[in-house]
Order: C-alpha cells, then sequence, then structure tokens
C-alpha cells in the first residue's frame, strides 16, 4: 500500500491501469470561451467507464493489492459514482465485490451494482453508520475496503486524469494559468492538481463546491477536515459528500489550492454550454468546474484555464431541465443570480 | 486537385490536418453490448469541431487548395453541419468565406456561420437552385466550391475519422465484422469504409439511412446516383440531402458496400442510448447508424460492430424528446415497431 503520495505514485497507477481505462478527449470552442471570457480546455471524464473519472481510482487501488487480497474481494459504500465504478473495476479485474448501500438507494443505482455482478447488501442511513455496517461484513470475509476519496492509491488512480490533460495540453502548445476541479472528499482534485502542478509549476489550483457546502474550501482555511453543513440541499449530488477527505486536504494544501462556489443554477447553466457547445453529458456535480470557469471567467480574463468535466451520471428529466433553461430561469427569477 | 481516391489520400489528408481536428475517442458501454447483443464501438465524430465530421473535410479540402485559389476565398451551400463546419475552417486557416443559405434557414444557423466571420448570402428556395446561386457569385470573385460530399478532397477528409477509428480498434485489439455509417451523400462513408478496408479486408460496410429515403442504397443497387424521394419526412435532417453522391457511390460500389434503414423512431431511441451508456449527445441523423446496431444487432450477433457517431448539433427540445422517450413511445404505439 502506498505511503507516500507524488507524482511517481500518479505515473505509477497510470501504468498499472493504462489499457483499461479511456484516454478521455481534451474539448474546447471559441463560442465557449466568448462566453466564458478565458481560453477553456475541458477534460471530458463523463465519457469515462462507468460515466466518471471514479473508475480510475477504483481499478487502480483493485490492481494495486496483493492478489490473494484481491481474491477474497473487496467493498465499499455508495449508491452513486464510486459504488458503480468499483463493482465495474471488480468486475474487470474479476474478484468478488460487496456494494453497501441505503435503503433509499433509487433503483437504477442499485440495478447498475448488480448489473456487474457484485453483492449489495442494504443498511438504515436513519439508525446505521455505512462505514460501521461495511466493516461487520467486511471482517469475517476478509474483504478490503476500496474507499471513496480518503486513499493514497485512490487519490493517484483519480490523478492518471491530470496527467493525460497536462500531456495533451503540452501536444496543444497550451501553459494552463489555472486548474478548475469539481471537489467533495477530494480524491480527484488532489491527484489532477499534483499531476498538472508537476508540469505547470504556476498553475493555480481552485477546487469547486457547491454554493454554502463548501467543505474543502472551509477545510483549507483551517486545516482539518470540515463536515458537510447540514443545509443548505443541492442538485450537484456527485460532490456532496459528507467530508473532506484528511488525505487529499493535506495534499490540496500543499499545492496552495484555494476554493471557488457555484449555485445550482450555475451548474445548470454549464449543463447546458456543454450540451450546446462541447456535445458532452455532464451530471450537475460534474458541471460545477465549467460553471465556474464561465461565471469567473472575468477574473481569469484572457486566461488558459483547465477544466475536468468529472460525470455524465444525470437522470433524463434533470438532464431536460438543465438544458432547456426552465428550472434555470426560474431559479434567476427567483434572485439566485449570484 | 486529387484526382484518385484510397487509402493514401485519406492518409495525405490526415497529415494535412493533424493537430488541427479532434482525434474523437472510440466508447463502448457492456450494457449497451448486452442491449445490441452484438459488441460496439462508437467513434463519437460528434465531439468534434463544430459537432460533426463534417470539419475533417472542409478543413482538408481548403488545406489542399492552391495558396492563391484559397487566399480569393471559398464558397459553399449548406444551412446544416457543412455550412458550419466550412465556415469554422475557413477562420482557422484564415481565408474568406462565403456561406449560401436559403431564407428559411434558422436563425441559430445563419448566426453560426456569421460568428466564424463568414458571409451569408440569401437565396429563395422556393424558386433558385443552390448552386447556380452559388455559381452566379463564386465566379466573378474567383471563389473556390467547397462542395458537401461529391469531391475526392472532402472524401479523403472525412476518411481520416475512418483511419483514426481502425488505428485505435488495432490499439484495442478489436476485429471489427462490420462497419455502420450514418450516410446521405455518401463523403464519410465513402472515405471511412476506404480507411476502415484498407486495415480489415473482411470488413461489411453498411451505409446507414432514413426508412424510405435509402438513397445510397437504392444508388448502390442501380449503380447511378438516386435523389431523395420527395416523402416520407424524416427527424434525421442530418442524413436527408437531396441526392447521392457520384464519387462516394462509385466507391462504395467497389467495396461491396450495402445498405441499412432505420425509422425515426429508432434513431430516438438510439439517441437515448447514447445519452443513458455513453454519456453523448447525438442529433437524430447522426444516431442513425447506432441505431442500426441496436435494431439489426441480433443479425450481427456476437460479431464486433463499429458505429461512427456523426453529429451533436441537435435543439434541447428535440434532444429532451428523445432521451425522456415520450416521443418515442408515442411512435411506437402508433405502429412504428418494425
Amino acid at each position: 500500500m502506498a505511503t507516500e503520495f507524488g507524482l511517481a505514485e500518479i505515473e505509477a497507477a497510470s501504468r498499472r491501469i493504462a489499457g483499461r481505462v479511456i484516454r478521455t478527449p481534451v474539448l474546447s470552442s471559441p463560442m465557449l470561451d466568448e462566453l466564458a471570457k478565458c481560453r477553456v480546455f475541458v477534460k471530458a471524464e463523463s465519457l469515462q467507464r462507468t460515466g466518471s473519472f471514479k473508475f480510475r481510482g477504483a481499478l487502480n487501488k483493485i490492481l494495486a493489492m496483493d492478489p490473494e487480497v484481491r481474491r477474497r474481494g473487496i467493498i465499499t459504500y455508495s449508491a452513486g459514482n464510486h459504488g458503480h465504478a468499483v463493482a465495474a473495476a471488480a468486475r474487470e479485474v474479476g474478484c468478488p465485490a460487496v456494494i453497501v448501500l441505503p435503503v433509499t438507494a433509487p433503483t437504477i443505482k442499485v440495478d447498475n451494482c448488480r448489473w456487474w455482478g457484485a453483492e449489495t447488501v442494504f443498511y438504515d442511513p436513519t439508525s446505521q453508520d455505512r462505514e460501521e455496517v461495511a466493516r461487520a461484513i467486511a471482517e469475517p470475509r476478509g474483504l478490503e475496503l476500496v474507499p471513496p476519496f480518503d486513499d493514497f492509491e485512490v487519490m493517484a488512480g483519480q490523478g492518471t486524469a491530470g496527467l493525460e490533460f497536462a500531456e495533451e495540453l503540452v501536444r496543444l502548445d497550451a501553459c494552463p494559468d489555472a486548474l478548475l476541479v469539481c471537489c467533495s472528499g477530494g480524491g480527484l482534485a488532489s491527484g489532477a492538481a499534483t499531476a498538472m502542478k508537476a508540469r505547470f509549476p504556476d498553475l493555480a489550483c481552485h477546487v469547486v463546491e457547491p454554493a454554502g457546502l463548501d467543505k474543502m474550501a472551509r477545510s483549507l482555511a483551517c486545516g482539518f477536515p470540515q463536515p458537510k453543513p447540514s443545509s443548505p440541499t443541492t442538485i450537484m449530488d456527485g460532490i456532496a459528500g459528507p467530508i473532506a477527505g484528511a488525505r487529499p486536504l493535506a495534499v490540496l494544501r500543499g499545492l496552495g489550492a484555494t476554493g471557488l462556489t457555484v449555485t445550482d443554477a450555475e451548474a445548470q447553466e454549464a449543463m447546458a454550454v456543454a450540451f450546446r457547445f462541447l456535445k458532452l453529458v455532464l451530471e450537475p456535480g460534474g458541471a460545477a468546474a465549467l460553471a465556474a470557469a464561465i461565471t469567473k471567467g472575468s477574473s481569469l480574463a484572457g486566461k488558459t484555464v483547465a477544466v475536468i468535466g468529472t460525470g455524465g451520471n444525470v437522470d433524463e428529466d434533470v438532464f431536460a431541465d438543465a438544458v432547456a433553461g426552465d428550472a434555470r430561469s426560474s431559479a434567476r427569477s427567483s434572485g439566485d443570480g449570484s
């Protein structure tokens, strides 16, 4: 198990998962640049296997395990992109997987995990702690936990997206001034920022979070992992996890990262922009960094901005609302225009 | 100007446009494979600059021109993906461009052409022939026509999508049994089939057209370019052009290509599948080949199928209808389930 974290660990992860992940494209659009008032490059991780960057970290974690450990199997707790990615990565590698899900998980998410052959176990989120439930199942069977973000192997796997992004920007002869990355626990943000900053030392790294739920920005300010406040709610469910990760926080602090926030309406606007100019499906949380590039562009005027579009797992009606702009204009007319 | 057409011309085009086009990803999904009952790889040309493969052909045509000709400028007639691509390619190269548009063209399409700095000229489709209008403008100014498909340089440019597709399939250790490509005039179909068949000699090449509007299939059957019948109508506007191209027809005949058709409802289903499993925005005509893979999959059971997703320029409401499945289920309930 990795006990250090840096470019070498990300490069090792890249070799380990090579050929099993999609080298997602870096997209741009002069029309988008005009709108954002800066030069925007988008790494389209929504096109990654299982529809988000999460597959990279899950696969790297599983492949880095001792073969005997892997043979016994893995376990995780997540109803979202991480759970889906772990189930698919386990299938890819051929090891047993258990996904611990809340009884409230939507049927489609449960079905996704089962489709890949994973065993699903349910807990009651009102009375049970998901980590305790997972531990109780894992211990007698010797299952290894695949944590969603607070783990060097997972961070290194997610960091391979940043490594590819940096390589492609070099090929395009573009030198980014800023990296904008959607952030919840910080696994991707810490990994991608490490890889990108190694190639572009002057890069400013910004984590992008839902307005009012900027737990990583608050953690960066005080130095300790902060939990998510109980309110407000957000449609950016993919980046509304319970707490910032300790290891990602330490890495992001070391890189001098700072936070930006976006509103639900701004995320929806970014989904519509990605649909119109890039032909990409982004989920609300996966569009947060693009939303920040669009709304904060004036402070980055003339700069080159690297954005990671992190995921595309979104329900039809939520996507249709966003691209049609109905929900957005109603949010605006209710005063949400900050 | 090229007077022959084959792999060498496509490879030359690939070198000419290198670094100026996006190397679009090849995507796949085990869930899609299960649905289609065959192994499907999708080359996502909707992610190409201007949202369709058309940028490749336009750029190659312009770059292959004599510099003196290019300096005078170019002209084309198209309100759709070709016009948009020509305007953007002219801007990329820095030459003047005139786009001849019907007075009935939607404002957004006119604005797109103007955004890239192209001059727009209008004609009345009820009383004027667009080619004659274009000629009358082009001759005194010495403008060079960029034809939409019936041109070896345009075909070679479009063929670079097939060249990249073949290279990526080799890298993935996949040997396709069939190529399915959306087809109207046949520029992409002829170019991509030439490139793919050079690498995979046993490949079966299928052009995919709207049901009842299969002008290329009819042209292949009789050996002469057939016009589009005046009915039925289709939502697949991108592949409902007026006539099959003579040069593409000759090439496709030489490759032994055959035709497949899909209904509007099947194209909408494929748009929903691309949204759900691949996170791709496809326009109706751009989803036709994927629709054929899904509906004709049983005759390709266990086979490996290469599909080109050709474009993603679709209005919000058309896309929302398709992914929500409303229009589709009403089409089905009205008996359209063939």
